[in-house]
């Protein structure tokens, strides 16, 4: 039954159900929603796609997204280049700058270490990563992979390549979110707590 | 910090997240999907979003969509075109179809009454439902928008304006779903399922 609508529909479904999460069912609902939107609605969508495609690239620096010819971030006079912040995602960022807190900069490597998904070292921006640090300026990398086994691994393989380069290597603190209920906290996250404790 | 992604980026983020069912975050999960596919793949589905735009339009008779001047089931000569079994969505054709029971033709509403969301009677396809009986060549309509309040509604609303040509009207049966567990079967279903017993 699956050649049941035109092709021009069978065509949309399969495209929005070959993005990820998206069942076979939400694609449809997708497909039809977008055929029902008012005149020029779809079009300036499939106009976005395009337009991202062709006008978004990695910075050649950190990686991340952008738009221009280097981010925002490394672009900027005021943020630390002596420090660089390695996150797995462009959405890692955006969390990391949320937080106020952080001045340096940042290295995306879309994505981690993962042998079940065959994803290795070479399909990360890992060498990137090296030659920055080669040069001579940084003087501490964060590690701010996932707290999780894919994550862990990364960060522990990455830490390794930079020791030679006798720089400060760190990861995030692992412990208890703020504003959470200890009673919903899990094991592991409670024993990293009370093995990071800090003095009051 | 909604201006964090270049314009491009989050304009595509807000493209998907404008979808039915996609939230912000996942709306930038998909946006950063199409970054990283393959050249090509994202401009072929660009290119599925305008070629569905453009080819697909609504069956002048059964207001079901297609890419032809009919569509298959108004085009063919082996279905019966005095049942016509009226349905909300496109989508419910394809489930009536499944079911490989169904001989005769349809009629999609593209919608069902709901003044919670302003949809009235107007904005549904009944004026085309009633020119079609109207000829003379229907003997039953059968209603098949859901069974719940909005489509008991529909159907019961359209039941009433079919009232004045004579023909019949029917309801796809309420009842336990075959395969199901009764244990399961929640009050009204098994209260409708007694109701519409048959004889063994």
């Amino acid at each position: 039954m699956s050649s049941f609508f035109p092709p021009a529909l069978e065509n949309l479904i399969d495209g929005f159900a070959s993005l990820p999460g998206i069942g076979r069912k939400s694609a449809q609902r997708l497909a039809f929603h977008l055929l029902t939107l008012p005149e020029g609605e779809a079009e300036a969508f499939a106009a976005a796609i395009l337009d991202a495609r062709s006008g978004i690239h990695c910075c050649p620096v950190c990686q991340n997204l952008t738009d221009a010819e280097l981010c925002t971030v490394c672009s900027s006079q005021g943020r630390d280049k002596e420090t660089i912040c390695v996150v797995a995602e462009p959405r890692d960022v955006l969390a990391i700058e949320r937080s106020r807190e952080y001045k340096g900069v940042y290295h995306v490597l879309h994505g981690v270490l993962s042998p079940m998904s065959r994803i290795g070292p070479d399909d990360l921006r890992i060498k990137e990563l090296l030659h920055r640090v080669g040069d001579g300026t940084v003087k501490e990398v964060i590690m701010a992979t996932n707290p999780d086994t894919e994550g862990d691994a990364t960060a522990m393989y990455i830490s390794r390549l930079l020791q030679p380069f006798g720089i400060r290597v760190t990861r995030l603190a692992n412990g208890v979110p703020v504003g959470s209920n200890l009673e919903y906290a899990d094991d592991a996250t409670l024993s990293r707590a009370l093995e990071g404790r800090t003095d009051m």
